[in-house]
């Protein structure tokens, strides 16, 4: 099956692209010397997992306890819940552990770190037990010269085997665009996080995983001594955000959502298509980046970008696709007829891949059977 | 059970809140004249259509063909298609003729009424099509005052029972906020589309049905004089945008999202919840309002609005709420411990909604069973 055949919109993905992306960034950890564990959030899709374990990586992170069930049910062990646990979601890791699954959970307070301990004591149940580090005031964690962080530690530490690590995402790395200003921030996420660790030892506290990451901060870092593991997530299909932070190229996003053109509006320059905001998603990543691509960046059926068009607005499921500078290229209605398939790429890929049920994989146009599920919820 | 013990987060519909909107809703169409055909793409939920249609309303509005699946197999017979049709689907729309389906569809272009004539040709089937108008320059449809409305009649025209009607959605009314405009915008829309359905029938062409609306326009047309019915779909629930139109109040929303505290920032004034855009969904509607809400209102468990607090940021699975006007009412881990419930109204029902693969109905705080499924994709 060609992807002419597809009831649109659909989510394609280039294989060939995820592929490269995945291979490129299992060999820059391995080469860094550091273990690597995927962020499965972007595509929550157990055969894009696969091919990232099969590529090297040591385990996973997730962002819900959901993730964590459904891949620890495809035979995923190693897994990493990297959003902060409170008390009403104990009864669902425990039951994940007591499976057999070797969870990781994250606290950054003492309320957190106690509610965890007693409700270990209680249920005679060992949590391996991560803390969360804030590295660069981006969202959640414990500062590393805090006091709270040795605080914590103790909590944590009144068993063995609780207190497994400390990890740190340096999320504002989103925000860059220089590979300087990157690679400072690589460089602070991991001093950052050692400096954490070393604080717990000095106490006599153990701390045998240093975990960092995101993508732009996972592409910059120089070296990465004293870190055990690295984590990202959106490297596996890169987007137009990623383009902007500069750390791939617009040929390398493997993401996209096949569309086909309903109508226009002549006077004002607009092709109507089925990707609206339903298959987009409402994401304006790139809004304040140095290149705005509206809703997404608009490619012929077969991947090539077209330069100067995009997605500049979408209802529900309808797409407005224009010029953004118009030149008078040629009338709308004559360069994209009514029935014309269009590929587009996405803001930001973990948001875009949300809306849909499943993927279908590609070899240039050939539709890979069968497609690839992906879940949602919680 | 109470929303204590759902697990967050969590999508809740107030169904006091729900049935009073489905309600006043109904009345207002009944008392202006008209039948009242709802927008089920806001919901995608079959328990909130048919209490819609217990209601009154006359069947439904869908914005996909896998919405028209499986609200038909759910039993709705009468439903309008209301996204351009293109040759590519109509094998998917024959087939739900086929098999009964009172199905309408829609075209606002030469090529789309073409092939929609050489499918039901060559396949000996029939569809019933309306022509959809643009009433506002919103975004699809001919002009009602064009040559081309009456060009696409008689393509449609060449077999009987095809050329059902004229329909439009302004759209553009979600961009007002006084009734006085409104109300003028509610009689452009519906005026308009009167001209059309006048034009079509003035060239001897039949014209039976006169479709309009939008949540806006539904609520402040003062009169619908030869029209025949009406659309909405976000009255359902409403939402922060409607209420920055100023067309229902905060109080009259009936969907919010449970969330649990699980950390902050004390510096910051942040408290970090586990409702990210992931559960409000990307959607920033009131941005460019009189009153922004970042991604949400603050309401305790109960419901209540806590004046001043808002989610100002959301990763994928954290969000960020702080009072947006720091009063030093009270330190943030003092007025939201960790553990604590709270709920989030949305910007955007329709896209909030979008992120839950079911909903939980709920009467005060108690969780009525079973939930409420709803379905995505295409």
């Amino acid at each position: 099956m060609t992807i002419h055949e597809l009831t649109t919109p659909a989510a394609l993905v280039d294989t060939t692209r995820m592929t490269r992306n995945i291979q490129t960034m299992q060999q820059r950890m391995n080469y860094l010397g550091v273990a690597f564990r995927p962020h499965v959030k972007t595509t929550k899709c157990i055969a894009i997992a696969q091919a990232q374990i099969a590529a090297g990586a040591k385990g996973i992170t997730v962002s819900t306890l959901k993730e964590a069930e459904q891949f620890f049910a495809a035979g995923i062990n190693d897994i990493l819940y990297a959003v902060g646990m409170v008390a009403p979601k104990l009864n669902q890791a425990a039951a994940l552990i007591q499976r057999g699954c070797a969870l990781k959970i994250i606290a950054d307070s003492v309320e957190s770190a106690s509610a965890i301990m007693a409700y270990s004591e209680a249920h005679k149940l060992t949590f391996e037990v991560w803390i969360e580090i804030d590295t660069d005031g981006h969202r959640s964690g414990v500062k590393p010269a805090s006091e709270e962080l040795i605080t914590i530690g103790h909590i944590l530490n009144r068993h063995k085997r609780t207190l497994g690590g400390v990890m740190t995402h340096a999320g504002s790395s989103y925000d860059l665009n220089t590979p300087a200003a990157l690679q400072i921030l690589a460089e602070q996420e991991r001093s950052l996080c050692v400096l954490a660790a070393s604080r717990l030892r000095a106490t006599g506290l153990p701390c045998p995983n240093v975990s960092i990451g995101s993508t732009p901060t996972a592409l910059s870092a120089q070296q990465l001594e004293d870190v055990t593991e690295v984590r990202a997530g959106v490297y596996v299909f890169y987007d137009l955000v990623m383009s902007n932070v500069g750390v791939c190229s617009v040929n390398d996003i493997a993401l996209s959502v096949l569309t086909t053109v309903i109508g226009h509006q002549v006077d004002k320059g607009w092709a109507i298509v089925d990707a609206g905001w339903m298959a987009m998603s409402r994401d304006r990543g790139t809004q304040k980046q140095s290149n705005d691509y509206g809703y997404g960046q608009v490619c012929d059926a077969s991947g090539r970008v077209i330069e100067g068009y995009q997605l500049i607005a979408a209802n529900q499921e309808h797409g407005i696709l224009s010029q953004v500078k118009p030149d008078n290229d040629q009338v709308i209605t004559a360069r994209f007829p009514v029935g014309t398939q269009l590929r587009i790429l996405p803001n930001h890929a973990c948001a875009t891949g949300a809306q849909f049920p499943s993927y279908h994989p590609i070899n240039d146009q050939q539709v890979i059977s069968p497609a690839w599920d992906r879940f949602y919820g919680w």
